[in-house]
């Protein structure tokens, strides 16, 4: 990590740009294994575990008695931090849901309308791997309860011992997951998309995945499942002035660092001096970490930026879209009412990004990548579509009806001209 | 166009199936097409203008003194029509917009709450051809403004002598678009993905096209400029019971129909009676109308179903998930309560799909080819994206910190429990 003047910055998109991702080698692994799963179904889910995760399943759903045997294995205390977890995630979620359908009389006659409704069946990726992100587990299945999801599929890729690790499948079984599977990796993903036998066909997929997982998702996109959004290595992007904490910030950008090799971590501010406190507690922070190894591959992406003003702080923090964005500045609030880019942000110094991960309430499946600029975090709107309704009586036909006519017949579509004037014959008689 | 008894129906899915869409013969060529337009920019728009389009264009840009003529050129009546749609598309969308930041306080001392912002710059994409879609300008143009987009680009081909059709010019000048592009076909979906020199780059590109449109937009989404959803053909879906106007919806059928030879438009009714004067009256208005060879083509792919009872009608207008759905039954009301995959619903008898295609309020930019299980129509949501935020006091911190500690910890993410165990130590010295 290393202290860059904005002014000797020659390409700012270059500093700017997230580690690239290179999809075309993914590209033929992941449509073979996409394949493999739409002509064998479960079989071949089960042949993917045992060569990609290396795990002999007896069966690919996880049963009743492994829930009640998983929820007995899970601590007391953890029980109890999901809990809470799941209580604040609840209610800020909650207020998320706009189900009244306000009835617009466009001209008199003329009633127009939008209703809410669930996506019947949508399905949740839960990555595997080093760290059991059964976090992410309450993340997307808490909106999609509360959506009003009829099915809420979860997949997961089982342990070398074939077992799903207990606090996921405590989470899953408290937020109301209605089946889960024990598969991984794309496979997973086409399992959702293309159904098989055992695995409910989803219309929307969500959560974080590998690269693999990833390409995959975009590839069933592009043949109409619906995904949460597109997906890079997490990021964070701290912006402080002078009276900022440099111990809370090298906290902040390490928590980010320990994710992957990939992760991008970034600090703006106003104060040389403060800059350089921050990256001597990075170093100092660092070597306590266990994942510190991870963690320091991840600092050589990422630059901590002197801005010459808190304005042109603001400017690039918005033209950076960061996913998780802190703003640890004594005007910390003014500075948020001119983000327009950012996934998710955190403000003063007792906001850390850990509690945004976890438990304060808001969403952690968020624009990574500068997605941002376009797309929004996880929320209950993910899991809902909304439809328009319209009611016409007689006199709103006639109110509109010369205005369609015109139109259509401007644009040469006769018979939708035809579909109105038929109807006011009829009401002229 | 043939009637179907649902008990004689062995292959439902088959039946349901929406007419095939072969992309991979186009890959090649959009694939072509966009790399031109990334390597050449303007060059490339306007090369590819004279070969595709078969127009030389000096600029392509429309300038003010094109507008200004194109404003005098466009016939009064239509001119009233386009601003009468205008007044209620306005009406109907306004009532989208909620910036309202309702704060949740999830746990004393954490606050969380949600900001709506305008994706700042988005692209529109009008289609070229038969029909000038002045109408498809207004659907767009106005959420987009509504929202608060700050950067509205429109492209749409230019005809053989380099112009485009005053009446969509004249739309796009009572709606705010920002920047208007002679530029048709994958190489526009391209450049406004990219940028070139006088084409602004933008977050998120919207609008219908042909397939070379669709795939180029589904080639940018995967490389992360959002879309607003993938396309297919044209649909309608009429249900309808005995009591149901024959002529009506024998129109509605063809207003569907004349869009081009691959929609497909579909009756389920439980009337067996009404289902073939349905099909009479279909021949007879076909044979009066100037696009009847397009609309006799998608009639190819359609069917009219005689359901066996009302519920399994609503059931399977549910399965269908039709981009536009007309009840038209005695109790539409209560049908339509029902009612949980669709793009936009119109009830009654007289309510046809023309008023919302052009004028009664609601978007026409709907989810076609089943995609309602999972998509909504564009409204003023889709040039929004919602960013959350949190703010912690010390006393909120000292709340939720060993939730967090524990929950990290057990996910093995130390640093993350770091960010929260500093600031807690601080707090208690």
């Amino acid at each position: 990590m290393k202290i860059i003047q904005a002014n000797k910055i020659k390409n700012r998109a270059a500093l700017f740009a997230r580690p690239v991702m290179d999809t075309t080698k993914l590209d033929t692994i992941v449509q073979q294994i996409m394949q493999q799963v739409q002509q064998q179904g479960d079989k071949a889910l089960l042949q993917l575990a045992e060569k990609l995760d290396g795990c002999k399943l007896k069966s690919l759903f996880v049963t009743k008695d492994e829930i009640v045997e998983a929820v007995k294995n899970t601590d007391d205390q953890l029980k109890k931090a999901i809990q809470t977890a799941k209580k604040n995630i609840e209610l800020f979620h909650r207020a998320q849901l706009n189900t009244t359908a306000e009835i617009i009389t466009t001209m008199p006659g003329i009633k127009c309308w939008r209703k809410s409704v669930a996506i019947e069946k949508v399905g949740l990726y839960i990555p595997g791997g080093t760290a059991p992100l059964f976090s992410t587990v309450l993340m997307l299945a808490i909106p999609a309860r509360i959506a009003g999801c009829k099915e809420i599929v979860m997949c997961t890729p089982a342990d070398k011992n074939g077992k799903v690790h207990p606090a996921m499948l405590y989470a899953a079984s408290i937020t109301g997951v209605t089946t889960i599977i024990k598969a991984g990796g794309a496979q997973a993903i086409a399992a959702m998309a293309y159904g098989t036998k055992l695995v409910p066909q989803v219309y929307k997929i969500l959560g974080p995945g590998n690269q693999y997982v990833n390409h995959a998702k975009l590839l069933v996109q592009s043949k109409g499942t619906a995904i949460d959004m597109p997906a890079g290595p997490s990021e964070v992007l701290v912006l402080a002035d002078d009276k900022a904490n440099a111990g809370f910030i090298a906290a902040d950008l390490l928590s980010q660092a320990e994710h992957g090799p990939d992760s991008q971590v970034m600090l703006f501010t106003t104060s040389q001096k403060l800059a350089e406190n921050v990256l001597a507690e990075v170093n100092k922070q660092l070597a306590q970490l266990p994942r510190r190894q991870m963690a320091a591959k991840s600092l050589k992406n990422s630059s901590i930026v002197i801005a010459e003003s808190s304005k042109q702080m603001v400017a690039w923090a918005n033209e950076y879209a960061a996913e998780h964005l802190i703003i640890h500045c004594a005007d910390s609030q003014k500075i948020a009412d001119k983000i327009v880019n950012a996934g998710s942000v955190f403000l003063g110094g007792f906001t850390p990004e850990s509690v945004g991960d976890y438990a304060s309430g808001t969403n952690h499946t968020l624009p990574t990548y500068g997605y941002a600029k376009a797309y929004s975090g996880v929320s209950v709107d993910s899991f809902i579509k909304k439809i328009t309704f319209q009611e016409l009586d007689t006199a709103g036909l006639k109110n509109i009806g010369n205005t369609v006519i015109t139109m259509a017949e401007a644009e040469g579509l006769h018979a939708h001209a035809n579909a109105i004037s038929l109807r006011l014959k009829l009401l002229n008689k």
